[in-house]
This record gives structure tokens, C-alpha cells and sequence, in this order.
């Protein structure tokens, strides 16, 4: 009944035996809870979150439906585990185009301990959080029946300048995308997929307004996971692009101040998706690689799962 | 004809032959240019800033006018020095109310040196900056002609609390503020200095809306300095709030994405002013002085210059 998710781009991945999150065929998805205090602050998350009278309807739709914990037989067959129930955010898509984006160009809250602080600010360093707010920390891109997904390996995307996180940018919303392809990107579904009223990037505006008051939480380390389905935007139908707020177990009370770190990340997420939509034909003009380390990106071999 | 400023809250200060900035009766504001780098990126950014056509007029009124650079006698003895020349901000003020506002949770740049982030993050951990987004680096409130200014220790204000930060920043507009007093602030002045369509709040938007657009600079340890004359205010008259973005040393390129460091405390400042604003009876609720450390802020005494 439960199975080894086919479309999780970051995260713990189960199967050959290891511990990852799993779903089953109603939807629902079931996250391992990790035994040190990152479970149990995530689990506080969304228990305060689920049931906190002052979230509006219109920013709860931005988040996971939460159905509790749940003890299951764990992945790696260590037996019986507790698991977050939450909702398989691509349950009813076919062939899902995802972005996995980690907000925030500081992944550790003011209260962490000094090695945890080290540790993140290293990889805030090396990564693109620190100069642009935020990182692509997963990816996949449909590509065709044929072809499949064009599935990235992890590290070459996380580092990119941020020529590059705008080229990826692009390539998410193409209609030309593929490993093999050194095309420049067409930004055919730019319209469809992150503009217009009901698109991505009014999503995200909606969301920006809340951060700018609210100062209930913090969300350290946490990801919006943007998705849409290409085999729809290429029939000329809505693609049901949309994202979802995920990974809350560095989540903090806000204490009275608002999160001026995810807000910043965000507003740097939403300029780069903006420029895309109001610049469609300098599609590319800034987006030339500039060293030959980051090309290693785009000549990964498409990943047909 | 060069002599020592009155009214400055931060900064090195010149006088009993130390270094330090100098005004003159023109209403020009001389600040000797540091030795190593961070001397030449002030002068940079100022050149850069100054004859940058895409800065809009209604933004540029937001920096001091910047004159060129100039060799003076230092205010040290020390010889000729290579000094700025700068509009002096508070010229023509009688008895200014000031707050320095360094803004920004990280004050360092991501292309700064390991022995320099180190010394900053350890600054900026200790202080409200991390969980703030900002911290108040200098202070100064007149009090009455009797009394003089209302100037606490530096050192007392740059680790508060958010709930001392809202007091300090209700203390700002209010009629009843004095080092002996414990009264409640009573935010007399906070609908003309902080509110209004020429007020603080909405400058602070207008520069927030140009922040979430503008990727060629980005200010790391910068300052806005607001001021106003709180003499104006007592007689009911328009006190001339404003402010001026200052500290320009560690300004480097935007290289194409916003300042969301920046942004990102500016929106939380913003946040603090707008809640005096929208909940001026509720004062001093939230402003309790959290331990007695703290409390050493509001037995300073007056500091009449």
C-alpha cells in the first residue's frame, strides 16, 4: 500500500533500503520524523500551525494539508517509525515539472548551537543563498514521453551565479528543455506557468504580503516547491501551476518581529521570476555561463525515472 | 572655520584630538577618509551614486549631496587628509532629535574576508541586528532647553530586546521622554514624525519600493538616519521629519539581484514604526523591559550638550 514516492526532487530518499519519505494511493505522504529535535519542531510546526485561528484561508492554501503522525513500518525496514501525515503535494499529476527552491540567505535561526551555525553559514557560503536569498536545492523538468525528465544531479545546481539560477529559471518554463539541448530556452509557458492573476508569481506576491506582518513564525531552511504539469501547458491547457510551502523543522516562534530573512529571499525569488515575465525576448541576454565549472549543469544525461 | 559637529551619534568622533569629522558654516560635512579599503569604497559609491542617471530624484533625496573629496587639516593634528564632503544632514536644525539605524541582519558582504565576517557576525549575533534585521547605533532626543538631550551610552542600545527596541523607538516621538523618567512614552509626536503622507513610515516605503527593484547596489552596514525637531512638534508646528541613508564603506555591487539583506530589515523596521502607528494606545503593552540588564538603558542621564 505505501510506496517509494516517484517524484521527490529533495529530501531523504527511501528505496534500496534507505530511510525516505513515502506515500500511498489517497494522497497522503509519509515524512520519517528525524529523532533529533528537527522531528519534534516539526511536528510542533505544523500542530500549532494546523490549528492557529490566525492564519487567513488564502495563506493556509500555501501550505501542506497536515493529517497528523502516524506510526508505519519505516522504509529502511528498521520497523515501526513515526511519520508526519501530510498531503503528497504531486498526487493526481502525471508527469510534474518541479522546482525545489530554499528561501532565505540564512538557513539557521539566531538560537541555533555555534557548530549547527558554522555548518550552515559554510553551505550558505558555497551556495547561492548567501549572494541571492535563496537556492535551488531541487529539480526535475519534464521533458517528453520519450525523453522523460531532464533530473539534474543535485550539487550542480545549488551553486550556480545567478546568470545561471535565471537560465534554470527559464529552462523551467520552456517548452524546449532538455539535457542534450544547448538551445537557448524559449520561455514558452513563462506566461502561463508564472504569470497571469492565478500564476506563480501572483502566488508568491500574495505570500510576500503576509511575511511583510506576519511575526508569528520564522521559517529557517524552509522551501516553496514550485510545480506545474508541461504535457498540459503544451496542449494549451492550464498547466496548475502552483507552489507549496515544505520543511519546517527549523521553524521558530517569530517572537514579535517579522521574518526579514525568508521575506528578503523571497522578494529576491520574485525579481528574478518578474524579469522573466517582463523581459520574454532577452531571454537569455544574461544568462551565458561564465565559467566552465557551472556548464557541467547542463550536459547531465536526462533521467527518465 | 572647521569645527566639531554637534550633533553626532555614531561614527568616530573627532575632538580632544582624536580623528574625526568636521562641519563648517556652509552647511557641508567633512569626513576624513579611512586609510584602507573602506575609505575608497565610500568614495566610490558616492562618485558611482552621484552621476548614476538611473537613480530616481525621488530616491536620491534619500542620500546626503555629496560634494567631491577635499584635503583638510585632520581633525587629529595629524596633517593634511583626504576628507569627503558631504551635505551636513542636521545644518540649520536647532535642537535634532537622532537615531542611527544600521540596517540589514548581516553586515558584511559575501566577498569579505573570513577574519572580517567573523568579527562582524560575532557583532552582529550580539546585537539586534541578527534577530532584528536592524540595530540602533546611535541616539539622541531633546528633551527641553532645561535638560538638554536625552543621549544614552552607545554600548546601552545596540543589544535590545524587540520590546526595547519598540520602546526606544515610541521614546522618539514622544513629549515625555527624559533619562529620569519611567513614565510610559506617550507618543505625542508619533502621527506627525512616524505618520502622515510625508512622514517617516512613508518615506521608508517609498524606499522599500525602489529596494524591491533595484539590483545595482547592495548596502551592507548602512545606516538610515532619521531626524526631526521635536521644538517644531511642541509648538504644534511641522517638525520636518526625515531621513537620509548614510555610510557608504562596505556598499559593493548588486551584480543584477536585489539587496534583500537590506530589504529585508528595512521591512522589519518598518514593521516596528507601523505598529506605533496602528496601535498607539497600546503604547508601552508590549514594551516591558525583559531583565535588568537591559533596564540600564533608562538610568543614563541626560546629556545636555
Amino acid at each position: 500500500m505505501l510506496k517509494v514516492p516517484d517524484h521527490q526532487v529533495a529530501g531523504h530518499q527511501a528505496g534500496d533500503g534507505k530511510l525516505g519519505s513515502l506515500i500511498d494511493d489517497s494522497g497522503r505522504f509519509y515524512k520519517p520524523l528525524q529523532g533529533d529535535e528537527r522531528g519534534s519542531r516539526e511536528v510542533t510546526f505544523y500542530t500549532s500551525f494546523s490549528s492557529n485561528t490566525r492564519i487567513p484561508d488564502h495563506i493556509r492554501r500555501f501550505f501542506p494539508v497536515f493529517y497528523g503522525t502516524q506510526l508505519i513500518e519505516a522504509s529502511d525496514g528498521s520497523g515501526l517509525l513515526p511519520h508526519l501525515v501530510l498531503q503528497d503535494l504531486v498526487s493526481g499529476r502525471l508527469n510534474p515539472s518541479i522546482m525545489d527552491i530554499k528561501i532565505g540567505s540564512r538557513t539557521w535561526a539566531p538560537q541555533a548551537s555555534n557548530d549547527y551555525i558554522e555548518k550552515c553559514l559554510k553551505k550558505d557560503r558555497e551556495t547561492s543563498s548567501l549572494p541571492l536569498g535563496f537556492r535551488i536545492s531541487g529539480l526535475q523538468i519534464y521533458v517528453s514521453k520519450e525523453l522523460g525528465f531532464w533530473k539534474p544531479e543535485r550539487t550542480s545546481f545549488q551553486r550556480l551565479s545567478a546568470d545561471n539560477v535565471r537560465l534554470v529559471l527559464r529552462k523551467f518554463v520552456s517548452s524546449n528543455t532538455s539535457a542534450e539541448s544547448d538551445s537557448e530556452p524559449d520561455c514558452s509557458f513563462a506566461s502561463i506557468v508564472y504569470g497571469g492573476s492565478t500564476g506563480i508569481l501572483a502566488q508568491l506576491l500574495e505570500l510576500k504580503s503576509w511575511f511583510e506582518d506576519q511575526t508569528i513564525y520564522h521559517f529557517y531552511s524552509c522551501s516553496v516547491l514550485l510545480t506545474y504539469e508541461k504535457e498540459l501547458a503544451l496542449k494549451g491547457r492550464i498547466p496548475g501551476a502552483e507552489f507549496k510551502l515544505i520543511d519546517f523543522a527549523h521553524v521558530v516562534e517569530g517572537g514579535g518581529v517579522i521574518d526579514h530573512n525568508f521575506l528578503g529571499g523571497l522578494c529576491s525569488l520574485i525579481k528574478f521570476i518578474s524579469e522573466i515575465l517582463t523581459t520574454p525576448d532577452e531571454c537569455t541576454s544574461k544568462a551565458s555561463p561564465k565559467d566552465s565549472g557551472e556548464n557541467r549543469l547542463w550536459s547531465g544525461n536526462a533521467n527518465n525515472e
